[in-house]
């Protein structure tokens, strides 16, 4: 049911538009722009900034001058006003960001996830390394807005547990955010990795990026979905599951997972399992140590670079099948823009962005539609970013998140 | 970028929130439940209550007695407060339906697509049959308020044209907006037959069913999405082209089409090819006669409502393998819902609602979370009921169509 709106909730939202419309420009804004730009007369306009003012979350930065009038003060984002941590949970990494309210990058590390680490071992693992960026960005702890957290799925959201994430073996319905709720003292969001991803990508875009695929490669493969500029969730939150799509009917059969599918053919998993065989690397001790997965795949990746023709193959090989899995993707949703990244991205970036739209043809329903292909413009840790996102978000978004918060 | 809300575009926003609400509730609503529904204040109700008695858009049509107080009235919709006439343009039938603002069918019309037609010929049938919905329903036709056409993608929604949909091969670059608007001197809307589908189905739904996805079965196969009771639209209103996902790696090559996708292992068209290579049916004079093979789908059909072996089999195998295009979409979307439907559907109805969720098992991500499939609650015309459906959203939902006007 719509619901109509009433005057008492007028004032939070507008404030949340202005501050939203005031982050999202990155030389600032004078009130008359940010009046012509959310619809808001001049007067409410003078109000909101007011209290925005006194709360410390804008700044005024400068004037600029009229060809007529006197000069417009500018309204700039205070990155100092709030900050929030990110973490990414991967299987083979553990990715984390501190983050100020202008988006920019205070503090952050990097850890290879241990192996035969216990959930116990990560929050812990969690809870020192949060503790060693807050000291290490100098920031005012008081204005410390949470810890996000992206893991891989299935999540139940309202629980804020980790069911059994297939590539967490030892990991089963985990109460992952009540426990680093209580570890850091920190208040705590959990999403599902791909969906922060895509959280993280949409942060850091232009207004005109509001409707993209996000395709997550990391461990496993995902998508996210942004449709004007919202990141669709499903209706448990476990939107993006992908990776059982066919992209190549003819793949090799590998003895595990589908046959020619994006999982098996554009994860680490599936990839090192083929070079095994054909010989081009060894072969792990086991199957579910993804940090060593990781590894492994990097080391197929230099040989590639390195020339090796086997290995060139195998990469061009899975990225012509991601482009046959971005088109159904595309095909389904008609978007006109799919994007990259995550934990492996930078490894294959740049040939994967050659040959990507090269598997696209042939799948694509549309081809004339002129569909781009980007790299993420956030990077490997896109997710921890999105994790971050998700926290400042809840708080000072004008479109707050369905997430719970502990 | 977020608007904000003034004041001044609220009255209108609050009066098509307070119709859909009392469109939405079959036996009518007090103005005491209907600000309880939409969160607004009784005084803004009692005015809004009173524009739309005065439009006739509502009427009072009782009192329910109160345990204190004095009885309430009820508010319902006035059917006859508006109409609109919908037609499904696809490439074997024509499906016509005038409904009024109830929902409520005052008549309608099924004609097979002539074989041999030219779009000129299509245009001339659509404005003659519209006319004589028109007399036999006997409406004031100055509440008419416009035709709506769903029709085979692609689409251009600018400027009202069908690009080139593989199933009308005559049919390039055709303005069917602006000729239908001229011949029929009505104003007229063109969508995508999937999305209109799903549009129509949405409309017949109860608050409960706000999230799912739609699968159209027609002389093509396509999906429609329904996210928070919006339908997706996608950058282009072309969403939902799922026909190249393939279903079964291991399908017989029929020479046409994917092998294994959905279109080839779905649509008529392939499943008349296969019955053609095992001798069930005799092979058609020409493949581009929908109209014909939709005649020698219902005889396949009619094989094995008769126990005829083969054709079971033949199209058992064509649910499983929509079972499993539908798991991929559910876990793609994270939705709890797949709703079958469109103009063969009543042909397969029963035994694909058997056998889909059986072909489901082994593709879903979560086979635990309780995906359900349902027939379409509307039935075969879906189509062209959410193309009039979308007609009268245009013109009084709190949430407009985007789709063009001519």
């Amino acid at each position: 049911m719509g619901k109509g709106s009433n005057l008492r909730t007028l004032g939070d939202f507008n404030q949340a538009v202005v501050l939203d419309a005031i982050r999202r420009s990155p030389h600032g804004r004078s009130r008359v722009e940010l009046g012509e730009l959310t619809g808001l007369t001049q007067q409410t306009m003078s109000n909101i900034a007011r209290k925005l003012l006194q709360a410390e979350l804008v700044l005024e930065t400068g004037k600029v001058a009229q060809a007529r009038g006197k000069p417009r003060t500018l309204l700039e984002v205070n990155p100092d006003g709030h900050y929030a941590i990110g973490v990414h949970v991967d299987p083979a990494n553990l990715n984390f960001v501190l983050v100020d309210l202008a988006g920019h990058v205070r503090a952050d590390r990097r850890l290879p996830t241990p192996s035969n680490h216990t959930p116990a071992g990560i929050v812990n693992l969690i809870k020192v390394t949060c503790d060693a960026l807050i000291t290490e960005a100098g920031i005012d702890q008081g204005r410390l807005l949470g810890l996000g957290v992206a893991a891989p799925g299935p999540i139940d959201i309202e629980s804020g547990v980790l069911l059994d994430p297939p590539q967490l073996p030892s990991w089963h319905n985990v109460g992952l955010r009540s426990e680093l709720r209580e570890a850091t003292g920190l208040h705590v969001l959990l999403d599902k990795d791909a969906t922060a991803a895509a959280t993280g990508e949409l942060w850091a875009s232009s207004e005109r990026r509001r409707d993209f695929l996000f395709f997550y490669l990391g461990s496993g493969v995902a998508a996210g979905v942004v449709i004007g500029g919202e990141v669709i969730r499903g209706v448990s939150n476990n939107v993006g599951e992908v990776g059982e799509i066919i992209v190549d009917a003819e793949a090799e059969d590998l003895d595990y997972g589908r046959r020619g599918s994006l999982n098996t053919s554009c994860a680490p998993q599936g990839l090192v399992r083929q070079a095994v065989r054909h010989g081009l690397l060894d072969p792990p001790a086991t199957e579910t140590d993804y940090a060593d997965l990781q590894q492994r795949f990097t080391r197929l990746c230099r040989l590639a670079d390195e020339g090796n023709a086997e290995a060139t193959a195998m990469l061009e090989a899975s990225a012509r099948r991601l482009g046959a899995g971005i088109a159904l993707m595309i095909n389904m949703l008609d978007l006109d823009l799919a994007v990259i990244g995550g934990p492996i991205w930078s490894l294959v970036r740049d040939r994967f962005l050659e040959v990507v739209p090269e598997g696209m043809k042939g799948w694509l329903v549309r081809p004339d539609a002129g569909v781009r292909v980007e790299g993420s413009i956030v990077g490997d840790r896109v997710a921890a970013h999105g994790a971050a996102a998700l926290v400042l978000d809840h708080f000072l978004s004008a479109h707050p998140s369905v997430l719970l918060m502990e």
